[in-house]
C-alpha cells in the first residue's frame, strides 16, 4: 500500500482528482494482482483522499480478492460497456472528477476516447507514467530480496547450461536442457527467450539459438533469466567451449575489464552516462569501440525494460536501490561475440550483483 | 504485398493520405518482419499511391532487409527523436499528409501526441484497426497451411504429455516434459503458458500447473499450443488418468457432445452467436449450463486474440477462411473440470480442425 500512498500524495500535491492506472505491470506493482488483460479492460483508480478500486473482467474478480486486496473490486462481462460501468463506479464513490492523471505511455487512443466520452467535461492533462517510473526506480528491500532469488536461479541456469554444452548437441538443445531443468525445479517462466550462441553467431544482432551442432573450440554466449514472484533476473556469461584462439581470449579480457571496472565504479553519486563511459573507454582504447553497439545497461525489476538506462546522455545520478544491468559487449561480425552481464543494485557505498557465476573465462572441456 | 495493396485501396476509397501501422503483429502481417519493439518505435507507413516504408530502431534495420522487404527502411538511434525523423521521411517521400488513419486500439496517447506535434495541421480521424481486423478475419491458403503445421505440433505435444502422465510426476513436471521434447524438435515457443490440470484444479479459473504429485483416477486437462512461423496452435484435451468416476465420465460426454455438435454445425452461413448457442444448449439441457462460464470460442491466427469471437450477441456470419476455437467447458468448483477444444477453419461447406488428437475419452493407465 505504501506505493499507492505515494500516488495519493502526488495527486494531492498536483491537484489531480483521480489517477487511472492502465498498465498491467503497474497494477501488479501497486496491488500485487498480476494479469495481462490483453484486449479486455483492467484498471486501478486512485484518488487523493479516498480508497482506490480495481475494475476487472468478471472472471478475474475472485483472483483479485485472493491476493488480499482490501478495497472494492468491480467486474464486467464481455457484453457490457466497461467505460460506462467505470463512469458509474467513479461517480458513486468519488463524484465527478475534473482533473485526471493517465498513463500516457500505456493508454491507447481508443480507450482514451472511451474515457473522454464518459467524462466530457474533464481534463486529462496529468501524465502518471513518469511518476510511476520514478517510484519504480528505487527498489524496496523486499523487492531486492526477490531479485536476489531470481538471480540465484539464473546462476543455477548457467550451471545447467555449461554442463549441457556438448559437440553432440545444438544450441537449441542446450536451451531446451536449461529450461527443462528449471521447470522441473518449479521455475515455469523465463524472463525472455534464452540465448545460447556459439562463435560468430554470438556477434549476430538477431542470431538466435540454431539447429546446427555446436562447434567446439569457440566462445559460447549464454544470456538468460527467470521470472520469480513477478521479478526477473537477467545475466550473460560467455565461456570457452574447448580451446579458443588467443584473439578470442583477448576480446574476452577487454570485455571483462570493462565489466569489472564499471561494476567497481557503480555507486551513489556517479551518473548513468559516466558509468557507460567508463566501460566504453576501455573497449574504445583496446580498439573494439565500433563493436560495442549498445548502451551499457538497462534498468530492471518486474521486467528488463525499466529505468535507469545506463547510456550516454543520461545524467541521472545513481542512488541506493536503483537496479540495472552492466553488460558491455564486443560483437565482431563473422568472427566472435562476447558479452558479460550482471544486474546489480546500488548500495550505500557501491553496488551488489544479483548473479554470482564466475566471470573469469571458464573453459568447458569438449565432450 | 497483397495485404498492403488492400490497405492502399482502403486509403484511396476513404480519402486518407496515409496509414500509420503501429501494432507489431500487424507489421508482421503486412511485411513478414517480426519484432516486438517494446518501448522503442517500430512503424509501417502506407500511402494510397506511393511505396510504403518501415521505420525501425537502427539495430533492426538489417533484419528488416533480410526478410526481403523491397521498400525503404529507415533506422533511428536511441538518442534521436523518432517522430521528428518520421516527419522528415514522410515529407520527403509523400509531402505533408492531411488525413491520417491510425491504429486506435494500439497507438498510445503519448506516441499519438508526438505525432500530432509533428503534423499540427493534420486530421487523425481514420481508424485502421477495424479494417486490419477484417483483413485478418479471412485467412489465406498459405496461412491455413501454416496453421495446420502448428496444429500438428500441438497433436505431438498431446502425445508427449499423455505419455508423461505419471503418479510420480507433478503437473509442472509434465509441462516441463512437453516443452522439453518440443524444443529438442526445434519448436522454441509455445503460444501461451502450457496448462496441465488434474481433478478439481481443472475447474479453477486461475489454476495453473501445480507442484503436487498428480492424483490418479482423475480427469486431467491439457491446454497447449505452439508458435510456428508466426502462427499459433491452441487445443485442449481432457483425458482420464486411470479409472475415473461415472460422474466425471458423464460431464465429459456432455462436453464432448457440445464440441462435436458445434464442430458439425460450423459452416458458411451460420452466425457466431448461433454456433455458441448450439453448444450451450447441449450443456444447459444436461444441467451444467452455469458451469460453462466463457464464450464458445475465439478467433486465432498470429495469436489467440483475433476475431471472430464465437459468443452470444455476435451476429457475424461465418465464411470460408475464418479460423477460431470451438472449446466448450464445464467447470464444477471443487469437483471436476472438462474442456475439449480444436481450432478450425471454415471451408466451403463445413469446417476442418487444425488438431486431430482423438476426442473420445482417452484412458491413460496409471503408472
Amino acid at each position: 500500500m505504501s506505493h499507492i500512498n505515494s500516488v495519493q500524495k502526488w495527486l494531492a500535491d498536483n491537484n489531480y482528482d483521480i489517477a487511472y492506472v492502465s498498465d498491467f505491470m503497474d497494477i501488479q506493482y501497486f496491488t500485487g494482482f498480476s494479469s495481462d488483460p490483453i484486449e479486455r479492460v483492467l484498471a486501478l483508480f486512485i484518488f487523493p483522499d479516498k480508497d482506490p478500486f480495481i475494475f476487472a473482467p468478471a472472471l478475474e474478480v475472485e483472483a483479485v480478492k485472493e491476493t488480499g486486496w482490501k478495497y472494492p473490486v468491480f467486474g464486467y462481462l464481455d457484453h457490457e460497456d466497461p467505460f460506462a460501468l467505470i463512469h458509474d463506479h467513479i461517480v458513486e464513490l468519488a463524484g465527478t472528477p475534473q482533473k485526471w492523471a493517465i498513463e500516457k505511455t500505456n493508454l491507447t487512443v481508443e480507450k482514451y476516447a472511451s474515457l473522454q466520452k464518459q467524462f466530457p467535461a474533464a481534463e486529462f492533462t496529468g501524465n502518471l507514467t513518469p511518476f510511476v517510473e520514478q517510484l519504480k526506480l528505487i527498489k524496496t528491500p523486499e523487492e531486492i530480496k526477490t531479485l536476489e532469488i531470481a538471480g540465484d536461479w539464473a546462476d543455477k541456469a548457467f550451471e545447467i547450461g555449461f554442463n549441457a554444452l556438448s559437440k553432440g548437441r545444438t544450441e537449441q538443445e542446450v536451451v531446451a536442457e536449461i529450461e527443462y531443468q528449471l521447470k522441473l525445479a518449479g521455475i515455469m517462466q523465463m524472463s525472455f527467450e534464452t540465448m545460447v550462441q556459439t562463435g560468430a553467431n554470438a556477434a549476430e544482432a538477431h542470431g538466435g539459438p540454431r539447429k546446427e551442432l555446436i562447434e567446439p573450440n569457440k566462445l559460447c554466449l549464454f544470456d538468460l533469466g527467470v521470472i520469480y514472484n513477478g521479478y526477473i533476473s537477467d545475466a550473460t556469461r560467455t565461456v570457452a567451449f574447448g580451446e579458443v584462439s588467443q584473439h578470442a581470449k583477448d576480446v574476452y579480457n577487454v570485455c571483462l575489464e570493462a565489466n569489472l571496472t564499471a561494476q567497481a565504479a557503480a555507486k551513489p553519486g556517479i551518473t548513468a552516462a559516466e558509468l557507460d563511459k567508463i566501460a566504453r573507454d576501455i573497449i574504445d582504447k583496446a580498439g573494439y569501440g565500433e563493436y560495442f553497439t549498445h548502451r551499457l545497461g538497462h534498468g530492471m525489476g518486474q521486467s528488463e525494460h525499466e529505468f535507469p538506462s545506463i547510456m550516454a546522455g543520461n545524467d541521472l545520478v545513481l542512488q541506493p536501490g536503483m537496479c540495472f544491468s552492466i553488460e558491455p559487449g564486443i560483437y565482431i561480425p563473422g568472427d566472435v561475440g562476447v558479452r558479460i552481464e550482471d544486474c546489480v543494485h546500488i548500495t550505500e557505498d557501491g553496488c551488489l550483483p544479483f548473479t554470482h557465476t564466475s566471470k573469469e573465462l571458464t573453459v568447458i572441456p569438449v565432450k
